[in-house]
């Protein structure tokens, strides 16, 4: 058993290396995601066999690759240490949960499926990195998200108090009056929100410009966080790293020359005394 | 009466400086706000009954922390020397202003205890800076707003001239043509507004238009403010400090070398001349 | 007189370096928009015949306040000298041409009292400069604009032959179908226009959905340009500036320290040649 | 033959290098462009002889300049070299093309001419940078675009899987979904669709707010990519070669110094050893 398993290992190591291996992967992770896509259209019956072989084909390409980059990775204690494994290997093993044929968990199958997808984030470095760029912007964001929440709840209250009997279902409680905030935040038809309200209340435009101006500000403040997070991340390491490096060079080179004339001082002292 | 009160300041000074009574306050004040919320909903009767104990214990509890928080800084008047203190003190003395039960007060009373939402703005640092940061940008804005103004007026008197009689509910006199230029430029359904205009003057899509592009070179303009005075509130005066640093150590160093070659120069000459 | 030209010469400058004057007449300026944008509500006859009054004020102000600023700059030649005089003294002249009190002149006589209100840019040195930058990034704009316009026009044509039959009032001709493309661009009710044309060319999502892209980073382009350019004005000249001057002065030390070096060289050969 | 299309080519060298050749051809591009627009208005019947007459005559003039274009560059193949060269000559071609007088044919000859427009581009070197720009901007915005189809691709299914019975118009299929999801991520009319699922899902709007934050983070991103790239292209490669220039003044005058400073040491030596 143990020298099959090695051999196995080597082979997964170097298919798990193999540039062509990855190509696949991916194509398959497309493959597997058009093949749900395509269950939203009306098909022919073969189309249906065809997506259904194609369907069973993915599945066990999934569990072979995952098992590949098992064994390439050296036993699954290894492999687990890294976050990104873990999520590929939940998205899979979900996607293998079987769930049965009824009308009724045909929603479920797809999406459980659908979720193959994000497979594509785990296996393309770029995309990995892109949310990786998400995830290190977010703490960032964090206060501003609170400055927002503090905003639209204020808003909200003082909404759902005025607004309450003029239209419901805009202003019924917090929660919908925070999500009718939402829309006048993007823009979309909130003069048709005003203009109901300043028939009861001339002035209650000011809630709604007031609103828009501190909506706009707090979203520019966060696009700026993501802006300087960016480009400090672009130009900030590399550049500094380079800068250093300079610096250094100048400081050893400066070194050197005072050394010397330290050198020259030293020995002239004596000579000139004994002149 | 003396030692009970200066005993009671080194307390509050020790819950002050005491992180879980900040967090007690973040969260007492969170509880609170959303009391507020929560009337917007059709409670159980319970629910009302638990709301309106919870609202006598947080109104009790702001005070006794308002007291501690006083005695802490060592008495009202270096209370009050920070502006942040005043407006916290301001919030939660109104929201303890006595309000009547009655139908016709519920609006108010409820509108005096939301704005304790924003003492979280006061006592999380984070919040506190993005609020400094949004007064010290105002000053760049102010001319930007002046300027957003002009156009505006220029465009609302010029539109209540020639649409009036149009639509007097959109260009009935200045005021609600600027609000509809407002809406304009949010783009907010302004052809709807424009082709009503054009039927009348086929030329008018150009009033429009230009208020467009300049409304919105203005808005970028706005935030290009912003955006340049947060990017050199992050890089200017941290990195200058080190530039700064660095410049002084790199004089220093060739001020030493120079001093070291005058040194040769000024001892090479009298036995130079001795020779 | 001779010497009351002279006497009023000196009057005018004084008045004119006189920063209540200056205050005065922005003041004056904003009052006098003010009383035209007041004409727009319907005013008691009293309130009429005080803005009718103000008005005659203002206007022999404006006239005394020109006077003085062509004094003060020592004659019609020197004032004409800017180009922001020039601006300004037509802002003036316009609005002081009699223009007959009927019915069919009050809307020629509103706008040419309206556009005193740009002689705030004239007078308040920071709108001044705003313009000025407007007007600096225009020609690198320039090009982006011939793009747009190259774009909207392709657009455009296509858009009027194959849709003109679905809706003429939208796609008439290329005018009109370039205007519906700048409402398509600023996303405004788009996918009305869409949705109509999709039931007969269910392909032509692509035609606004390629339209909104292009568009769109066409616009993006002219944003960064702006910023790019006010950036570079921010740090660029002042930075450089100060950058240019710490290089000289660190030239000028190593060049202190080579030419003592140099003395050294040469003072040591002769003695060091005559050991 | 021979010094026939010698002086032939000298002439078109000549003309080639003449900047109102240029600006002759540019305005000719103009005017056939105004010509296709031109024919979408109803047009006088001498009017629509004289666009006749221009066309042919445009026609005649793009072939001439085509020629001219390439005995400059010295035959076909210098010509091809460059792809500017290659796409211009395809766009002239093109509008060669006879295309039969009928009324079905008239929209795609008017396609086929709009292209010249396109030859605006090849000639204005400004336009021609942009397109540059925009092209080089492309493999940044790649994975972003990647990113953007996941996440459009995976709302899709969701979309279709939930709402179609409600509204198979807006959630058909995944291609109809994924253009629905395209209006909400440019915020129009999306509340219509929020609203409409909403009464069979109360909980939906989590669906759309989650998805246009997403879609306003990626759209960020790819907007972020594009600044980054532009700032860089605009100060990186000319500041950095500056600051290169710079420092390589600099290490030259160290090595100066230092050298002088070796010659001290050597010639001290011997003669201090002779001492």
């Amino acid at each position: 058993m143990q020298p099959m398993i090695a051999a196995l290992e080597r082979l997964s190591r170097r298919l798990h290396s193999n540039t062509l291996f990855e190509w696949v992967t991916v194509a398959v992770i497309l493959v597997s995601s058009l093949t749900i896509g395509a269950k939203s259209y009306t098909l022919p019956p073969q189309a249906e066999q065809v997506v259904l072989a194609l369907d069973a084909a993915i599945t066990v390409y999934f569990l072979v690759e995952i098992i590949v980059r098992v064994l390439a990775a050296g036993g699954f204690r290894a492999f687990f240490r890294s976050g990104w494994n873990i999520f590929d290997f939940i998205i899979v093993a979900i996607s293998l949960i079987p769930v049965p044929a009824e009308q009724d968990y045909v929603l479920l199958a797809r999406l459980l499926r659908l979720f193959r997808v994000m497979r594509l984030i785990v296996i393309v470095p770029q995309l990995r990195a892109m949310v990786g760029a998400l995830l290190r912007v977010l703490p960032r964001i964090n206060y501003v998200a609170l400055m927002m929440f503090i905003i639209f709840y204020i808003y909200g209250v003082i909404g759902t108090s005025l607004f309450e009997r003029i239209d419901p279902s805009l202003w019924g409680d917090v929660g919908v009056a925070m999500l009718t905030l939402f829309r006048v935040a993007t823009l979309e038809d909130w003069t048709d929100v005003m203009y109901a309200t300043m028939e009861h209340y001339p002035w209650s435009w000011l809630y709604f410009v007031s609103f828009i101006f501190l909506s706009a500000f707090i979203f520019l403040n966060m696009m700026i966080g993501v802006i300087v997070e960016s480009l400090s991340e672009e130009y900030g390491a590399e550049e500094q790293a380079r800068e250093q490096q300079r610096r250094a060079e100048m400081e050893t080179r400066l070194q050197r020359i005072e050394d010397k004339l330290q050198q020259l001082l030293d020995r002239g002292a004596p000579p000139g005394g004994g002149n």
